[in-house]
């Protein structure tokens, strides 16, 4: 019985040697590829999916293998040439996995020695712009990427290698890479950023495959400890570290993911943030399915896929909130994994295979055969965006982001209306702010960031000064500034305790779709509440955006709202001057940067602005007193290296005053072809607007278009609640409604 | 016998008067219609092309007739309505006759008799802008179009009608109209002008129509006698009449035809001409067959339409030379019309198949129904535009348009040089200068005009102020002013006397194309020769632009060569200047519409410059001396009214100098992907530009790469003669070659 147990624990022993050591097992399983290979030349995705990898790779193993010693920044040689391998080592990795060619085995190992006999003597990267710097790269966070690519490369071949030539590459390389970017780079490792995310992920899944506990320990839970300073700055201003954060992987899923699956630093972050959390949570899940990965906290993750894709416009690229760069789309690599992830892990959800289809390309592992083969038998169906809000804040009360979506004809109306905390380093001061799509057209644009990622000539690719004094400053979006002046006068720490407060958010009848915010925090002693309206009129041509920015203060100041919109200026109902000299509009806070192209003082009770854009008529009308100015302005001063696009703004300024009640109507209308040369419908419908009511609780608009017919609009600005029964008297006629609003056409 | 020639001639008589009175007889012929009444349904392009009509008039017909008193100008409610009427009317026209329904012909005589209860007592139109003002419309031009579309709507409905409405409606409203455009205007009907061709096409369709000799005499020969003053002008500047030009259709045939077909004014205004060009060409056919209209001038009016549909970028888009309003493409509907005529009349050329079939529509008449069942039987043939060169001038013999295409991968360069005259009144001033396409992509750009074409809200969708004061001067385009002065000084009359010299076209090499061009009248005393070579060369990624300007003076000037490049500025290899404030470069001649964003004092011999624009880099390469400058600028200044694009233009300046060689390569290189963020190839490939000789005759360019690989070009200047013999020294070497140019690679 003594013997039989024994034996019984060493057979025990032996299997759970067995399983420890079975690789591939971190995306790849022995299983995974098992399938994959039986269903190869059966499914088409999957398959041009191989051949264009295939293609790829094998071009690249033409060129002899190059590892340079550490050089350049974005953009230049050593970057690009280290970037590349890593991105085809994980690829040839697959390759051999799938397709059992050695050869590729051979490429991935012959390419590891090298960088194995380089990394023990590299010294910190010769460039010193980051608050973290990389050895292969400039920072940290490259370093970060390259082993979270690299680590899937040496699982792929684990078991072709020689024990000895593992040891080797663990001794000289993998260990080495992981030491450095967790205990050697505290101040990137144990934050909350996806930096951070990166540098977990990557030395979590070379513990994986290592089999090291401690690596994956600290992936999962951060550094015990750091000696990170209080006050510690990375390079974008952001605090390194708050106050008793939780670090590591879960304690970048608890803090900057709210409920929603919305992740604090914006789409553009969380795209990027997007691979390396689902890559591990799938090595996570395939190592340790008893963690649930998948289901912690409510299935965070797989929200957050679907946050991301609809945190899209009409061609699935990214609302550019916070730093993002315009362009970045859900085609990227990032959602092709994430995608694919998504619809494994999320009870095969068809509507994402819309998606993976016009993706056009699937993961090479279970996940992408999955997707592929559901494509192959037609199991997809549309997906369609809807208005939507979604929470911010670890617990889902740290503001929101209200997308509203009206839909006439071939056009889809997009209004994205921000009010959020503020989003970590990558944080824009932009309280209330709103962009505002007509499809992927941008009728009234979000700037995006100052930066051209990965161009060398800008800065070696990384952020520019621009992006701090403009493309971060308050006037740089469509949103208030108040004597200008930033939002928490521009200070980060202040900025990172607050976020603005939703007071509605209604989409329920689709022709009046409503999202109002509260900011009390951005200019001491002022109150700003923002009501944007999506409104669909049958006497409208297309949906109109009503703008209501109300401004309570205790005190006397300069109130700007700029309007950042695109295209041929046509006409004004107003007289404007235009210098002989252009002079930048201000002296700091972003208002260096703007030169002032035209001026006027208004006299009209209606300011009326009309351009056009990519053959369609765009009207702003804006309810004006004989007090305030129409500034016309241009980015683009005090621009010593041409970093700025040269961007119109119509800006409406009301001075010396301590309320203000911003009212405008935007509308889109008419079109203009340059084959037949004929504009239709050229001018605004509306012939008036008007604030018939206000007091402490309601506000009133009247619209009266060019045939005089009259809407009204009344809302109640301070009771959010469904069953509010609401009582006006207005024009010797008495209006009564339960909810938030009432409309109606008048006499 | 006496009683039977009478009776033979009788029956004659009889047969004549039938032919005479038979209708319709202008586009629609009795036969005509037979045909196509057999084919519908057969022919799905005619199907459908009919159903689009069919649906736009039926709908049309929902709404009251509206007539208007004229009041409005172009983009106005009058105008607009006025300019409806005749292109409904036209088509019901055809609509009547084609599906034989009574509905159409009785709606097209309703709205003539409202025409023909205001006409008789209408003034000149209230608006008096115009040289030669309509009645209608503002301007005569507008009252011709009404007249070619409504006297196609006559000839329709002409047999619906009782004679009594015919004699109505010719007396209070055809003939009326066709004594005013001709003897009632004939400073507008007696010219070499779109104007006049419209003018006269008008009074020759309705002539023909009522068989009136007189008005188809006055169409085709012009009016006997005039009265217009030797110096009177247009609008725009241009001279009315030169003297003993012989006005009429015919005329208009002979002047501003080249035997190339290229139309002096350039192709946006050849479009518009177009259409009454060849639908009174057409309708002569049909009337006068003896007449041989088509191969008039060595059948000009077919080779024209030939001609536009190689004035175009990659997607059909003219190039705007002169006045031209960018977008306008050879999907106008003058061009469906011209592109069917030109097949039916033209040897049925089946590569305009594949034209008509990407205009996806065809004209309502034997021709179109003609082209749509060649499309319907499949035989079309690709139509691929290739280099060329278009003389100008009625004999050819003054300057012509170069265009040279280039194709590599997916991309087609494009450079399009203008050398012609002046280009009547629309002319711009800018001998020598260029633009440069990558597909569709303006590389360099020509402005255009400055106009907003029927956008009421601009001047009435007319030609603006900075038409004349920006877009017309020289230093607007891509071509040399000497001392801040447009060339002949901005004078029409000078202008127009000269034009520029073709010295070298050369295509056969698609390696190596050149055109080279001289100037010697646009700056007294100052000789102007640029040569624009597309090189394609194998250690170049893409086609590279290599400009070559030379000038020699007899006086010391300053001379500028401006870039106008589209994008994001991102590198240059020099310092440069940004001003605190911006103010315009000058004062007049179009400089003092450009904003001074940067300056530079050039220290190199190499001036560089990269840019990006849609995901492509672009790098200009220029030779410079110690002496030059560098000006960074934006158009904008001086402009009261927004009416100018705010675009970028880089300006290569050399001051106190007799002599000058500007030498700059154009190189196209790389991508960006915003999706993968990945930057290829983002910087120049050159290392060294330098002139290894230069002597009276010949000129010798060195391009070094960055790898060192060194291509040297030999050019001729002075003599284009293929059997030329040629020998150069350089060091130490002697170079022998025949021909124009010496190309190789050397050590």
């Amino acid at each position: 019985m003594q013997n039989f147990k024994s034996f019984y624990l060493f057979i025990l022993f032996i299997v759970t040697i067995a399983q420890s050591q079975e690789h591939p097992n971190l995306i790849l399983t022995k299983n995974g590829v098992q399938e994959i290979r039986q269903q190869l030349g059966k499914v088409p995705l999957f398959d041009s999916s191989l051949a264009t990898i295939k293609k790829e790779v094998d071009a690249e193993m033409l060129n002899p293998i190059s590892v340079p010693i550490p050089k350049d920044m974005a953009g230049g040689f050593t970057h690009e040439q280290h970037k590349k391998n890593y991105l085809i080592l994980q690829k040839a990795g697959v390759l051999y996995q799938i397709l059992n060619d050695e050869k590729y085995a051979i490429y991935v190992r012959d390419v590891f020695i090298e960088y194995a006999k380089i990394y023990p003597k590299l010294p910190l990267h010769p460039q010193t712009r980051s608050y973290a710097r990389g050895k292969l790269f400039w920072q940290a966070l490259n370093d970060a990427n390259w082993l979270v690519y690299m680590s899937q490369a040496y699982d792929c071949i684990y078991e072709f290698l020689s024990k000895k030539e593992r040891k080797f590459l663990e001794k000289d390389l993998f260990k080495p890479a992981a030491e450095f970017l967790s205990v050697g780079s505290p101040q990137f490792f144990n934050r909350i950023h996806n930096h951070s995310t990166w540098g977990n992920v990557g030395v979590g899944m070379i513990g994986l495959v290592m089999n090291d506990k401690t690596y994956i320990d600290y992936a999962l839970n951060g550094l015990k400890s750091d000696g990170i300073a209080e006050d510690a700055r990375d390079n974008d201003g952001g605090l390194i570290k708050k106050k008793g954060q939780k670090p590591g992987f879960f304690g970048n899923l608890d803090d900057p993911f709210s409920p929603d699956g919305y992740y604090t630093e914006g789409p553009y972050y969380q795209r990027y943030a997007m691979y390396p959390f689902l890559i591990f949570a799938e090595a996570l899940q395939n190592n340790k399915p008893e963690m649930k990965i998948f289901e912690y906290k409510n299935g965070v993750l797989l929200k957050s896929v679907k946050a991301l894709l609809n945190l899209t416009n009409s061609v699935g690229e990214f609302f550019p909130l916070n730093d993002g760069q315009k362009g970045m789309s859900y085609y990227s690599s990032e959602l092709v994994v994430a995608v694919d992830i998504a619809y494994f892990y999320d009870k095969q959800d068809p509507t994402l295979l819309t998606v993976a289809k016009s993706q056009g390309q699937v993961a090479l592992d279970p996940t992408g055969l999955k997707v592929a083969i559901a494509i192959r038998d037609g199991l997809e169906k549309p997906f369609e965006k809807k208005s939507l809000l979604l929470k911010d804040g670890a617990d889902g009360k740290q503001g929101s982001i209200g997308i509203i979506r009206s839909k006439k004809g071939v056009n889809e109306f997009t209004l994205v209306m921000k009010n959020t905390s503020q989003g970590l380093s990558h944080g824009h001061y932009d309280k209330l702010s709103f962009s505002y799509y007509n499809n992927d057209n941008e009728i009234v644009q979000d700037y995006g960031l100052a930066r051209f990622v990965n161009i060398e000539q800008k800065k070696g690719g990384s952020y520019l000064n621009e992006n701090k004094t403009w493309a971060k400053q308050t006037i740089a979006h469509n949103t208030l500034v108040q004597d200008e002046t930033s939002h928490f006068n521009g200070d980060f720490v202040t900025g990172s305790k607050f976020f603005s407060e939703l007071f509605l958010y209604d989409d329920t009848n689709p022709d009046i779709q409503i999202v109002s915010a509260k900011e009390i925090n951005a200019y001491p002693k002022t109150q700003l509440q923002r009501t944007m309206v999506v409104l669909n009129l049958s006497n409208f041509e297309k949906p109109l955006l009503l703008d209501i920015f109300d401004v309570k203060s205790n005190e006397v100041h300069q109130y700007d709202l700029p309007y950042f919109y695109f295209g041929q200026f046509l006409s004004t109902n107003f007289k404007y001057e235009t210098p002989k000299i252009v002079e930048p509009l201000g002296t700091k806070n972003g208002y260096q940067h703007l030169w002032k192209e035209g001026f006027a003082l208004v006299k009209d009770k209606n300011t009326k602005f009309t351009w056009m854009n990519n053959n369609q008529f765009y009207s702003l009308t804006s309810l004006t007193s004989s007090n305030d100015q129409i500034i016309l302005a241009r980015i683009g001063a005090n621009d010593p290296e041409f970093n700025l696009r040269r961007d119109p703004t119509f800006i409406i300024r009301k001075k010396d005053t301590q309320n203000a009640t911003f009212v405008t109507a935007l509308e889109t209308h008419g079109s203009y072809d340059y084959v037949s040369e004929s504009a239709k419908n050229a001018y605004s419908n509306i012939d008036q607007l008007e604030i018939v009511f206000q007091d402490t609780i309601y506000i009133g608009i009247k619209i009266t278009d060019k045939k005089g017919i009259k809407t009204l609009l009344l809302l109640n600005t301070k009771i959010n609640d469904a069953l509010q029964k609401n009582e006006i008297s207005l024009d010797s006629k008495v209006y009564k409604w339960t909810g938030n609003y009432f409309i109606s056409t008048i006499d």
